[in-house]
């Protein structure tokens, strides 16, 4: 059957749906009713069409500016630095940030070819020479690439008279110290803060 | 976002995609080509489009009976009963068994309103008169309402003066007798087979 191998195929190249859930979700949706097959389709379509990259951070929006650049009320002094559009949905979620946000759109990756000229470096530099910056927060993941682009951004914005920042690496709350990997454990100790 | 919202909402819908994961692809989708992401939207309207049931035996078929009922090579003496058309893939794919297939629709669940009339029952029983039927393989999983279902269709079809048997339960090929639940391991007793 063709169109259901098609199916298949195409559910199989989304990330982490291996060959037996495309299978699963395949056998799903054509089992589903016709209305809401065809609502999962659209609603694939019409995000596709309606959401798009804001020009000033790079957050995902369905406006021409995304909401938080938008929003007067935040300080734009501070501009938090993430990987990835979907990393400001989980800082957004914690309501302890109130500057805004700039997407570098991944992280320095020399195996994969991606250097300073394939992330939204030049597009930071310029807001923090326009737009009288004061802090910049690299919130970055704490993996080796995200940790080596953190310190090429440190060295390179240092120097325009920026305050830099990196988010914090210690044991989760609710952790325990006996399930912490060694290199979380040795950072808790080297970024102890006095009590 | 609405149009995110609605993807995100419509993506978990599906089976075994939690909110986490709907926001994962939901992201993902975004983030793809134009192209690919229609041509996943495409591939979800043309399988609901082409795929329908084999009016013999419940099968998805693009045809309009389904591959193996058009099949002459297959033997139509003996029908292997299934819960899912989905079952069916799993049985072709060991190219064991050379009969034909009845998908059932479901299982018996009094609990979920589902009794003999919501399953392809009566179906089943015309082909064993119509089709000169010789043995009924009852494949239904092996869990509370696929046994009931098995017995439940044992005793209905035995007095048409056809066999009827039950897929064989067991430790599985591979497996371990210490990683093996209870119920399996005393059913690999009671099956026990002389050597």
């Amino acid at each position: 059957m063709e169109s259901l191998d098609q199916l298949i195929t195409r559910l199989n190249k989304l990330p982490g749906i291996g060959k037996k859930t495309a299978q699963r979700l395949a056998f799903h949706i054509i089992s589903l009713d016709d209305a809401d097959a065809y609502r999962l389709a659209q609603a694939i379509t019409d995000a596709k069409l309606n959401i798009h990259f804001c020009p000033v951070c790079g957050n995902f929006t369905e406006s021409e500016v995304c909401d938080v650049c938008s929003d007067v009320k935040r300080n734009s002094e501070t501009i938090c630095v993430v990987e990835s559009a979907r990393d400001i949905m989980f800082m957004e979620r914690i309501h302890e940030f109130r500057g805004r946000y700039h997407v570098l759109g991944g992280v320095l990756s020399p195996m994969d070819g991606i250097g300073p000229d394939q992330l939204r470096i030049k597009e930071l530099i310029k807001r923090i020479e326009d737009e009288n910056v004061k802090e910049i927060i690299l919130a970055t993941n704490p993996d080796v690439e995200g940790e080596a682009t953190a310190s090429y951004l440190a060295k390179l914005i240092k120097p325009l008279d920026v305050r830099v920042s990196r988010i914090a690496h210690g044991i989760p709350i609710g952790g325990n110290l006996e399930y912490v990997d060694d290199v979380t454990l040795a950072k808790s100790i080297e970024n102890r803060r006095e009590m």
